[in-house]
This record gives structure tokens, C-alpha cells and sequence, in this order.
């Protein structure tokens, strides 16, 4: 039976062996490095996914809010990074959990270490977040006499351990080849290398050095000079990640399966129910400067193929998806039947989502999202 | 008390006086023009907002997927067209709500005739859904006589009653100008009635024309040649609809309210807690170029006031937002203070936050969007 035969609305599809055969290969990976393998939640935000990597020994997670923590933390994990600077306003939720747990928090100005040290009651391990060129959060990797000072405002309290260097290489997610992404690697991690040095000349004989973007984790070989991988997308990856060169499209795990509600053939397109709150308006720009919302892929039996020739999702409303099309596709298709759509993002069309079915057993719901389940 | 006082997480706020006052403005202008008000729930997808609205006297609803109808059918609402082509993968559902209350459907294909002919089993009002320019779903409309023919194809089937011509002007959307957006409802009008005519020469007699888009029922003094308006968006505005013209600054009737979790003043930059998941990552352009995913609106004691100048989100992340502004701004806010910022596009920002606060007693939970609901 074809997993589309079973679909009312959009839903989200997972496939497993693909999900497994992701986690394997960069858990190896890390190992092989000798790099603690620590990967982050947000993609999937899901109890059962989570299971699949405790299978592979996974130990040690994180992610991208205090409610995502204690989501994960109700589940039984044991060693959490909160890999976005410190939130004062949940103070009581931080102290909750690093009371039962191993919580790791990430810290970039003196304000939010002085107020840890007055309402933190139980210990933490810190890690500097620096900023290795993406321009977000962080201390400017250059201002290595910055991140002493802060290493050291770290060490004076009690509840908190220095732990090292941490960053996001989120900028290479605008690479446009794998030597360029293969570059930023180099060049974080030299950098990071050039400030945990002068760290070491003032004293700080054990500073940990932790990097986490799915591009450079999925495409440099080994990690030297590295301590902890964070990587994320991976799990599923995504248009995006195609891209960028990060995966093949084989590596795609999560399709959005989409009724078709409209034909107009002499425009060469299609609707789909299928829109904004369901994908996100997350989108990439091609070559030949189209927009694409998505890629539609082959409906096989109880799982999905390769995307074909020329079929894409060009434009998103509200519950409205534009497909276009060729000839071939669209004269098969009716209204009423469901297309298979691998996401731009992932990670943002699973937020929105939040029921996962599996390909395995599609009339049966794997997982509730944690933004649905608190 | 500051409503900002009791925030730890991003968090949707509503003002309760602008937004009655947004609802009383728009059906007092339908009444005046004698045409049915019939607004889109999609906005809100509140039921709680759903009684502001029946307390003007609103009756019609109009909603965009058959689960929305679902939703608002199990509050009371008993007269509620779906805006959205059919999607024939729910007719159990849409049998469902036929047999109970006025529903009302939308058609532009013989494939989705035929279909409701042999699988509908209560009587529906129906729509044929035409587009003047959109290019999203529709019949062209300059193709009369497909309209016609649909029509009546309509008409054989014992279970459907055609009830008139309905189009969304959502082009009106791009527009760069009041009068542009005038122009778009002049030409809408224009055509919807052209093809009416000839409805009429075919012999039928009783042909209504609805139409649906924020800007133009805001910008329009009266609705000539026109019986229902379907406005959703106006419930709330934003800083689209405000780029636009359709509203003003003090229209606005929500804000997300975002702790400040990072401070780069060397950047003219601060990081809020609020990102891709809160917001969504709809933008708009300013006039100079710049990306806006929000305005900086005025903290004042129990509700927000004008945006301040020069303070606005310059980009989004899944959980991260920058927010550019000002020495000022930047010189008094610190780390764990809360900005309150007025969102670009009210009902994406709506769907993905879910729960809805009120200015009045924001320790309360206001409502619970249906996605998180069924």
C-alpha cells in the first residue's frame, strides 16, 4: 500500500532507515575523531527520534531553549546544553534542572554572569560562545583578551566550571561549494585553536573546544582540533543541506505529504494543500534565480524516490502551496491525489508540524512535537 | 504593572481595545454598504476572539481548511464558508459538517463537480472561485464561459447550490500605493461583474460576488457591486499591512514580547529570545533596502506603544532574533529586559505562538489556537 493512500491533510513523513543510516554515519564519524558527539535536539524535537540515537550511544544532547530542556530532560537525558545565551527570565525553570541533571549553559556578557552568581543555586558547566564570523551571538573570536576576562569572571563563581570555547559557523549555511564550507571549518577552528592558546598562557590548562553546523560536520572528514560536534539537520537533512552539497538528496528523511486541490495545466502548475503554517517560508534560490519552497519527489511504494525533473514548489500562502510542473507530471495527476514534498528546512517545517508518522507504519503517530505537548 | 514584567519566553500579546475597535471599524463599513460581513478566522483561529466578533453581530465566517471549519463548528458557529479549494481527502469530514450546519464550499475544477456529485450527502452553498489576477487558484477571469459551463455543471448536481462568483484579490498585497491598491479593488469589481453579466444572459438570475483581502476592504470607502466582503488580517494588522497603508501604527492589536538575551553594542545590535518559530520569516523591504522581520514598538505601563524610530528585527534564526537599534534604546535596555515587537505578518506569527495573552490580565491565558487544540 502507497503511504500517500492514507493522507487527509499535510503531514509529515519520516523515514527510518534513512534516519538511522544519518545518525550511524556521523556518530562513527565522531567517534572515529574521538570527539564527544553531542547533537542537537531542535531538528526533530521528538522523544522517539531521540531514541534512535540513544541506541547509537548517545549520551550527551542539545538544545535551543530552557522548555526544549526540560522536555528532553522528562525523558530521561542526563547531560544538556542549552545552546542559546542564558534566558534570566527562566532562572527558576535553570535551577530546576540543574538540580537533576548535568545542565550546560552558554554565556557572552559579564551581565548574565554576575546574575548567575546571584540566582543560580546549583552547578552549571559554561561554555563562551564566540563568534567565528556568522555575526549573531558571541564575543568576536579577535577579542581573545575579552574572552579571558570572561573566563575568569566564570571561574570566581562557585556554581559555575569554564569549559571551553563554543561557536556556530552559521555562515556556512550561505556557502556555495563544498571547498567553501570545507574552508570555514579551517578557519573556525584555527581561530578557536589561536584563542584557547592565549587561554592556556593564562592559566586555563582545560578549555574544550565545541563547533556544530551540519555543513561543515557533514562534510570535512575528521575533526582535528575539535572536542565536541553539536550538529543538528543532519538527522534529516533537507533542500537546504541539498544545496549546499551537505547530503544527497537519498539523505532526505522527512517528506510533507500534500492533497492536491487544484490543476492548471496552461500555467504549468498545481495546488497543493500545503502552505506557510505547514512548511514555513523558509526558501532557497536557485542557479537560474527560481525560488524553491520544495522539491516533489517520486511516490513509491511505501516510501519516496527521487525528486523529479522540473517539479517544485514556487510559491507559499497561508494553506496554499504552487506547484510547478511538467507535462508529464501534471497529466498524470488528479485532484485529490497527495504529492511528496521534501522540505527547504526541515528543522522549521517539523516545528510547525508536530506530528511525525513513520513510513514504517504511516496510520499510526510516531511522535507529538514538544510545542504541541507542554 | 508592566504587561513586560510577566514574560519568560516569547509570548503573543493581545490588545483587546484595538482589536475591537479594528472589528467595529470594518462592519460598520459593510453594514453601511449593505453587503454581508463575513471575516476569515484565520487570522485569530480563536474562539475566544470569535465572540468579539459576535458581538457585532457577526454570524458568516469564513475559515481556510476544513479542520478550521471543524474547529469553529464546535463553537457555535453555524454559517461558515471554506476559502479553500475542496480537498477531497476530507469529504468524511466535510459530510460531516454539511449535515449540520450552512456550509459552504469553493470549486474551479469538473473533477471536484463530479467528485462532490457522487460523494456529498447534505446540501452545500458553492462558490466558483475565480481569479482576477492573483494566478494562485481560480478560473481566469476572462474565461466567462468555462464560468459559465461550471456553473452549470453546478447546478445538475442535486446536493450543491451555486451561489455566486468569489475571488481573492491577493496581489493587492504587492502593492506600493494606496491608489494601486484602490485600482486593484476598481478592477476586481470591474471584472467579477463582467462575468456576472453573463452569468445573468445564461439565466442565472441570482449571482453573488465576494470578495476577500485586507487592503482593499480597508481602503475602500464602500463596497459597490460587491455582497460579501471576507477580510481576515484586519483583526489585527501588522507591519505588512502597514508598509501597505492599510492601517496605522496604532491599529496594530498584537506584539510578541521577547527577553533580550544578548547585547552587541559594538554592532548597534541586540539578540532577543524570539526567532523563525515565534515570527515566522516573513520580511518586508523597506524603501532603503533593509530586510524587516519586525518593529520595536514603545514599552509603556499596560500596553505598547508607537514603534520606536530606527529600532527594528534585521534577521531570524530558528530561536534567535537581531534586533537593530538605536544608542538610545541600546543604552537602556539590558540583558533579561523584554521588547515588545510588532509582528510583520499577524497570522503566521498567530499559528506558530498559538497562545494568545491579553493587555488586560496577561497572568491568563486568553485562547489556545486550534493547531495545538484538536
Amino acid at each position: 500500500m502507497k503511504i500517500t493512500s492514507l493522507i487527509k491533510r499535510p503531514t509529515l513523513i519520516l523515514d527510518k532507515e534513512k534516519t538511522l543510516r544519518n545518525i550511524k554515519r556521523m556518530a562513527e564519524k565522531a567517534r572515529k575523531s574521538g570527539v564527544t558527539f553531542r547533537p542537537h535536539f531542535k531538528t526533530h524535537q521528538s522523544a522517539e527520534v531521540g531514541e534512535y540515537f540513544r541506541s547509537r550511544d548517545v549520551s550527551a544532547i542539545t538544545v535551543s531553549s530552557v522548555d526544549m530542556a526540560r522536555y528532553f530532560a522528562n525523558q530521561g537525558w542526563k547531560d544538556i546544553t542549552i545552546a542559546f545565551p542564558v534566558n534570566l527570565r527562566q532562572i527558576d525553570e535553570i535551577n530546576e534542572l540543574a538540580e537533576k541533571m548535568q545542565l550546560n549553559l552558554l554565556v557572552e556578557s559579564d551581565e548574565t554572569v554576575h546574575y548567575l552568581k546571584r540566582n543560580l543555586k546549583y552547578p552549571v558547566d559554561v561554555w563562551i560562545k564566540v563568534d567565528v564570523g556568522y555575526g549573531r551571538t558571541g564575543i568576536p573570536v579577535n577579542e581573545s583578551a575579552r574572552v579571558v576576562g570572561m573566563a575568569k569572571e566564570v571561574e570566581k563563581v562557585s556554581t559555575l566550571a569554564f569549559k571551553g570555547l563554543l561557536t556556530h559557523s552559521g555562515h556556512a549555511y550561505h556557502a556555495h561549494s563544498v571547498e567553501e564550507v570545507k574552508g570555514i571549518y579551517q578557519d573556525t577552528v584555527l581561530k578557536l585553536n589561536t584563542v584557547r592558546s592565549v587561554l592556556v598562557k593564562n592559566g586555563f590548562y582545560r578549555v574544550g573546544v565545541s563547533i556544530g553546523d551540519t555543513p561543515t560536520c557533514s562534510l570535512v572528514e575528521s575533526f582535528e582540533g575539535v572536542d565536541e560536534i553539536r550538529p543538528g539537520n543532519f538527522v534529516f537533512y533537507d533542500v537546504m543541506q541539498l544545496m549546499i552539497g551537505s547530503c544527497s538528496a537519498d539523505d532526505i528523511a522527512v517528506a510533507v505529504a500534500c492533497p492536491v486541490v487544484a490543476k492548471h495545466e496552461e500555467r504549468g502548475e498545481m495546488v497543493i494543500y500545503g502552505g506557510a503554517v505547514h512548511f514555513s517560508k523558509e526558501y532557497v534560490v536557485t542557479g537560474e534565480g527560481a525560488d524553491i519552497f520544495g522539491l516533489v519527489a517520486a511516490d513509491e511504494e511505501n516510501r519516496w524516490g527521487a525528486p523529479i525533473e522540473g517539479a517544485y514548489v514556487s510559491s507559499l500562502s497561508q494553506e496554499h502551496g504552487v506547484v510547478k510542473a511538467g507535462p508529464d507530471l501534471l497529466g498524470k495527476t488528479r485532484v485529490g491525489d497527495v504529492l511528496l514534498v521534501l522540505p527547504v528546512h526541515s528543522c522549521l517545517t517539523l516545528n510547525l508540524l508536530g506530528d511525525l508518522y513513520s513510513t514504517e507504519d504511516a496510520d499510526k503517530k510516531l511522535t507529538t512535537l514538544r510545542s504541541c505537548a507542554v
